[in-house]
Order: structure tokens, then sequence, then C-alpha cells
């Protein structure tokens, strides 16, 4: 398989669905529509969209039946940048080069835009999965779950108070990394499956997939944050260091930060190996975030 | 009917559900889960569920089944309200007398509390209608198209905009009080008539009934704070004139509001008569929404 084309194929499926799913920005409340497409089209590797796709390919859906629950897990993923972003969380002017939602508009508007983003995701899960309800009730529960105060927020509000204590705990640093970072990639993965069918043991493999495919994820970034330059990042480098932050590598040190990566890496993999049918995307791209430099 | 003691004991099943159906603020994240608890305990007149839990009552609902709806959209309105005291938005320091949540909190807990009910509101319907998935679908998809970018938000939206220019016009006022204001209190009887398993004709008639006591209650708030004095109003009164912010009364004047408010009362009650069942407490709450005077 040319995965490097594969990828850019299933990033353009994501793309196509952003646009066919998300309210045009010419329609009222103008602005609004504008901003949540603004912060949508800001692009970024689009990961947790192409997990969904990757994962109902792998179960079995038809066409393109998993595209809005593809939109659906991005939408939630950018309101919660752009409400990171503002300025009484982490106070970012930049994202991926291009000024943050609330530099390009104003504060309220992007407020509202992210507040906008997490309705709309279930807006579409219930119109678009309408002929199936068992089907909508299932993914509204998977993402509100992963979304909710217990994971995604919760996530956040530990990372919030994390960082104005420098000491916090390994228990306190795993709890955001499960539910900040692997509770939406874990999502994804499900709710791929779900969509194409898959079984409770097909969606409890994946699940296990995608929670270690998030803690990877997360550790690397940590150990990027601490050994990339802002250049290779595209963002800048050793904010965490700067800021005093607890993490991974902080804790435990680089090697035992890569050895920690590669272990849930090669168990996500595991878990893949239990699924049926054709795996090679799903496999490379666990393999790629492993191996990012970015 | 002692109309009085029936609103309170309605009320008191608001109380009962909200305790019942949303975390604990002991349990993890604790500050997130009691900045939640802070807002929706703050009280108010619970009028969105309590008209979920009226609709569902006429429209043949068992027991307590209509409870989890009903939290769900006070778990909405009580997000909104949450977002719009930031100070990015209104900036208001106190609401119903007590700290606003940011005041209480800091802001971006009380952004995140926001951000974590309008996602529980989603989570409370996919599990608490979970046997019946057609419900599930129902529901969700109601509730999130009155709280999306068309209507509450961006209601919300428009409502800012209209701030800043003081000329706007009567198609403006109309599309921000029929959405930011008229859109929850319609969803909120179809809600609850889905949940009593009402009929096409019945929703048709609860959703009629809720637009027009929507735009009532909308417009009977900007002549009672064009009038009455902020102690009986319980809230600084003359605040639109003082911001030189169009409302219905600016524009037609207050005969004429008093007219268009007696107007849909009237409609709305209207609506509830082609309904079967006892309408005699919805017919009471509407009235007293009309008569109201804070």
């Amino acid at each position: 398989m040319d995965f490097p084309a594969e990828l850019k194929r299933q990033i353009a499926r994501v793309e196509r669905g952003l646009d066919l799913h998300v309210p045009r920005g010419d329609t009222r409340p103008a602005r609004l529509h504008t901003a949540m497409r603004y912060s949508l089209e800001a692009g970024g590797k689009r990961l947790r969209p192409v997990l969904v796709l990757a994962a109902a390919d792998l179960s079995g859906a038809p066409g393109e039946a998993a595209l809005p629950a593809a939109v659906a897990v991005e939408c939630i993923h950018t309101y919660s940048l752009i409400h990171d972003d503002l300025p009484c969380m982490d106070n970012d002017d930049l994202r991926r080069g291009r000024p943050t939602a609330h530099k390009a508009f104003d504060e309220a508007t992007a407020l509202l835009a992210g507040d906008a983003l997490l309705t709309h995701a279930f807006l579409l899960l219930a119109t678009a999965y309408a002929p199936q309800p068992a089907l909508v009730q299932n993914l509204v529960r998977e993402l509100a779950d992963a979304a909710g105060s217990r994971r995604l927020v919760g996530g956040q509000m530990e990372d919030l108070l994390a960082e104005k204590k420098p000491d916090a705990t390994s228990d306190e640093l795993e709890f955001i990394h499960l539910n900040k970072t692997a509770a939406m990639i874990e999502a994804s993965l499900v709710m791929g499956g779900l969509v194409g069918g898959a079984e409770e043991a097909g969606l409890g493999a994946l699940r296990r997939a995608g929670r270690d495919l998030g803690l990877a994820f997360q550790i690397i970034d940590d150990i990027l944050d601490a050994t990339a330059d802002s250049a290779t990042l595209g963002k800048t480098a050793g904010k965490d260091a700067q800021a005093g932050k607890t993490t991974y590598v902080k804790l435990h040190g680089l090697e035992a930060s890569h050895r920690f990566a590669a272990a849930r890496t090669a168990s996500a993999l595991n878990a893949l190996e239990s699924l049926p049918g054709d795996k090679a995307f799903l496999r490379m791209l666990v393999a790629a975030m492993a191996a990012r430099k970015s």
C-alpha cells in the first residue's frame, strides 16, 4: 500500500465531508457560520476523523456512511481547540500558523463558534443517521461520554489545575492523558466500528487500540515539545518546560518516555490484530503517529 | 386547581431530577462538577424543564419518564447563561443575586462548566432513554436543533451584533427573539410531547404554543426592563435603554408591546386548546408568564 497516497485520499474524504455537513458561511448568522468554518478549515492532521473512516471501512461500512460521524468528531475536536486557545485558557494567538479564532474574529464570536460546533456534532449524528435510531443512540452516547465532564472537558479541567502546581503526580498526569487526549481517539475508532456494525468484541478491540494510540500520541507530543525545534514542530517548542508544566518527560525522563510510547504503540497494533479484515492502513497510521516529527 | 401549589410541586420534581441526573460535586474532577452544580442550583423560574414535564404529563408520559429530558433542557439553558455572563459577552457579576460562575470560580472553570453542561445534556438523553432509540434520536435532534447555530447560539450571535448597532431592524429583532428565546421554550414543550408519545398533530400544536409563549415571554422581558424597578425585578432594570439596545419596546412603543404580548399569549392558549387531556396547569402557566412582574 502507498500509505502517503492513501492517507491523502482519506483526508480528502474528510475535507469533502466537512464542506458537506457543516452550515455554509453565507447562511444566517453568517458571522457565526464563517467563524465555525474558519476554524474547521485550518487543517491539521485530521487524525480523529480519519480514524473514524478507517475503522468504519475495516468494519464493512458501505461507501461514505461514516462521513457524518467523522465530521461530528472533528467538530468536537475543533471546538475544544477554539475554547482552549481563548485568553482565559491558553491564550494562544496562533494555531497552525494562522490567527486563532478569537484573533481572527473576537472572543465572543470564538466562544459562540465553539459552542455551535459542539452542538452541531450531535445535530449531525441525529439527522444523518435518523433511519437507524439505534445507531444514533450509540453514537451520541459514545461521543457525549468521550467529550463530557468525566473525559475531554474533565481532562482539560485537571490539565489547567496541574499547570498551577508544578508537582502534579503521575496519577494526575495519567488522568489528563487518558481523558484530554485518549478519550476522543478511542471514541473515533469505536464510532467508526459502530457505523460499520462491528460486534462487541470488535468494538472492544477498537477501544483498546484507541486508548493505547491516544496515550502514545500524547507522550510523543510531550517528547517533541522537549526535543524538537519550533521550525520542525510548526509551533513554539519547549513551552511545557518553560511553563514548568508536569509532563511524562519531566516525571519519568526521555528514555522512559520513548519506551512507554513504543510499548503503547505495540499494544495498539496488537489490539488491531484481533480484528478481521484488511488492517494495513490502520496499522501504518498507528506506526506513522509513533514516528512523527511534528 | 391550586396553581401556586402545583407549580411548586413541579419545580420540586425538577430539583430532584437535577440532583439525580447531574454528576455529584465530589466526583472527579470535583472542581468542574461543583461549578456545574453551582450554576444549576442557582434556581430561577425553571420554566423550561417545567414545560417539559407539563407537556409530558399532558401527553400521557408515565411517572417520571420526562425527568431526564427536563434536566437536559435545564442543562442547556444554564450553560447558555454561564457563557452569556462571561466577560467577553455580557460581563455580568451577579445572576439571581449570587456571583456568576466566573466570579465564584474563575473564567476558565466557568467556560468548561458551560461546555460540560452542554455535552451532558446529550449524554443524559442517550443514556436515560437508551431502551427507546427512536425517542433518543427525536429528542437529540430537537434539542440540538433548538440549541444550535441556527437557533439559540445563532440568536445569541445576532443579539451581540445588534448591540453594536442601535438601529437594528424589526426583522433582526424577530430573528433574535425567535431563536435566542423562543427556540428552547418551543423545544421544551415538543420534547415533553415526544416523551409522552404525542402524535404529529399534537407535536405541532405544542410547537406553535411554545413559539408564541416564547415570543410573549421575551417581549414581557423587554417591557419589564423598561418599566419595572430593580428591586421588583431582582436585577438591574433599564439596562436595555442604557445600553442603547434595540428592543421591541424601543421599536414599537410600550402600548404596542403590551398588545403584541397579549396576542401571542392568546395564540399560545389557543394552540393548547387543540390538545386532548387536562390542560389546566399549562394554561395557567402560560397566563402566569404573561402576568409576571419579574
